[in-house]
């Protein structure tokens, strides 16, 4: 059984784990004065920030933050032609610096997310939280009622199969966010008061077969095992849908890693979600994913990949003619939106060559 | 969307939630002293209780408790040779009391057994958690990140899809345990000074298709729904096998449930577990059972009920027909036990003459 003793309980400023094998994306339109209160926490981390909107604009980062920032004319002088793949005046263009990483792990955030504090008022490290949801194995095969059977304190209850306690290699690490919880604009309009108050000290895997909503603003995985699948879609500028981009790359994730054997955690940690974006603005964006997902997630419930996929791009052109094949009919926008499914994959070749090659001796 | 605000915040004591239409069931060798802790919540309920070993031995229940009590003379008498289906010296007697209930819900509680406390110290209502997550709808279908999203505070998150918004009918609600884990004998020899002190204040729908430990400890479910698949099995005195009663009955229960589109939740209410069990007693009990799980689980991972069957019932003697056929080869033991889900079948419906009235009608 894996011990993730080794990542619990750490002073604040150790070496920081994993420091030279993750970068942190961000997205963002707007100056990056967020990272002043996570300077203790993400200051020893490279950051990868990709600027959406007018390129001429200038991104404030905080002074001691290694970085580096691509606008849109970065992106399109770095794919030429496939920067059609990448979203423009969305944020979904974070998907942009998952490619150009050269690290392991990623872990991506929101600019309008905060540092969360736990029930006893302490800072939560967000990122060492997801670190070590990543290093530690996930149990999609059987649940375990007492969560997270490898956290200090917790274990495999009673029934839970032998063969099944090393768990599975976890892919990502989901996390939540307290304060503004992550509505659809209807729910916005309904409820626009509400906020989420309840911290649940809880980290799960999702079972193998289940899909889950997955949102982008507080999430990390390992670049190297699902990196190409985590590909945000067509949203925004030019196209007929938006705030879906986290939701198809969660759809996508999942199928393919339930297809090869890996871990998708949820749960801790938290951050703090600050700002409640306009409903109104939302609701324009959503309303055709609204009725789309309606027939999007049978069809990802249903989608079986064949047993000669076996690398994540291998996995992903398959979904990418499942989408044109079954989804075309509900709209244009699927036809196009696979096409950019084989792009990006090629981008992400293209840009990871040595990956690329092991990926494709491996088929 | 159902909402089980008038359920919520209620003060202490208030008429008992479902107080006519609900009985609890407590198996038991020794004195009931466990339920005076338990009287502000319990007291207006009526107990069933079942007791088990010697029947000449008297049990004592507290003062005030209105209940019926069942020794091993009474079972013979109640169930003439279908009392063959009843185990006899082990806990899972207990669905002896399942039957005889003519009540629609039933919870079933251990008597060593306490009432826990919650992070703010106050002493936690296990029934009423129970009863409204049973009253409350579950989301088997797709996964959602908020945890139960009808809970106050709370809500279905982004990416959910609105036409599985108003769930399914809860059938069963698992509640877990501070203190001593639910752990197996050899977790309990590994880890003898483990205690479970984390309160995780969530309460969960188990995903469709995943299989999940179910322990007897402190459990509810509505008897109407799901009852007659509520089957403890042959355990204890004369039989291979113990400490696998609550297990077998959550195998057959999920795949029942998913079946029949019923959901079954885990999490909240806790209690507290005040003793564990002897660890090398209970290795002798279980270890036929840490090897035969190995191909029980997938049994039942893999079975598929078919479309005529629409009661539990029904379900239930299909799957009794797998088990025979399916699992014999495994052991004598299950060829007895799959003649024993039918003999409890048989019994049920004798004792329950209306409800197996309309469940054949439905057929």
């Amino acid at each position: 059984m894996v011990d993730p003793a080794n990542t619990v309980g750490l002073p604040v400023n150790p070496t920081p784990l994993l420091k030279d094998e993750l970068d942190i994306v961000i997205p963002t339109i707007r100056n990056l004065d967020f990272l002043e209160m996570w300077r203790p926490f993400l200051q020893p981390y490279h950051l990868i920030i990709v600027q959406d909107g007018d390129p001429t604009k200038k991104i404030h980062v905080p002074e001691g933050y290694d970085y580096e920032l691509y606008n849109r004319n970065d992106i399109n002088r770095v794919l030429g032609p496939k920067a059609s793949c990448i979203s423009f005046k969305d944020s979904a263009c974070r998907c942009f610096g998952y490619m150009v990483s050269k690290k392991k792990y990623i872990f991506t955030i929101d600019d309008d997310c905060f540092v969360a504090k736990d029930p006893s008022g302490k800072a939560v490290n967000a990122l060492e939280q997801h670190i070590k949801n990543l290093l530690c194995p996930s149990t999609p095969l059987f649940f375990n009622t007492l969560y997270d059977p490898y956290r200090e304190g917790a274990d495999f209850v009673r029934g839970y199969p032998f063969s099944l306690r090393e768990g599975v290699t976890t892919a990502v690490s989901h996390g939540l966010w307290l304060n503004i919880p992550d509505y659809d604009a209807p729910t916005q309009l309904v409820k626009p008061k509400e906020r989420n108050t309840r911290y649940v000290d809880a980290v799960m895997t999702i079972p193998k077969g289940t899909l889950f909503p997955m949102c982008g603003m507080n999430l990390a995985f390992d670049r190297d095992l699902i990196g190409p699948a985590m590909y945000f879609g067509l949203m925004g500028d030019g196209q007929p849908i938006g705030r879906y981009d986290d939701m198809w790359a969660g759809w996508c994730i999942k199928v393919i890693c339930d297809h090869l054997g890996l871990g998708v955690k949820t749960g801790l940690p938290y951050i703090y979600h600050s700002k409640a974006s306009n409903p109104f603005v939302n609701l324009k964006k959503e309303y055709k994913g609204i009725f789309w997902q309606e027939e999007i997630i049978p069809f990802f419930q249903n989608a079986k990949l064949s047993k000669e996929a076996t690398t994540v791009q291998q996995c992903y052109i398959e979904l990418s003619k499942m989408v044109k094949e079954k989804l075309s009919s509900l709209d244009p926008y699927f036809d196009k939106l696979a096409d950019a499914m084989v792009t990006w994959i090629e981008a992400w070749d293209e840009l990871n060559p040595t990956a690329a090659a092991a990926a494709n001796g491996k088929a």
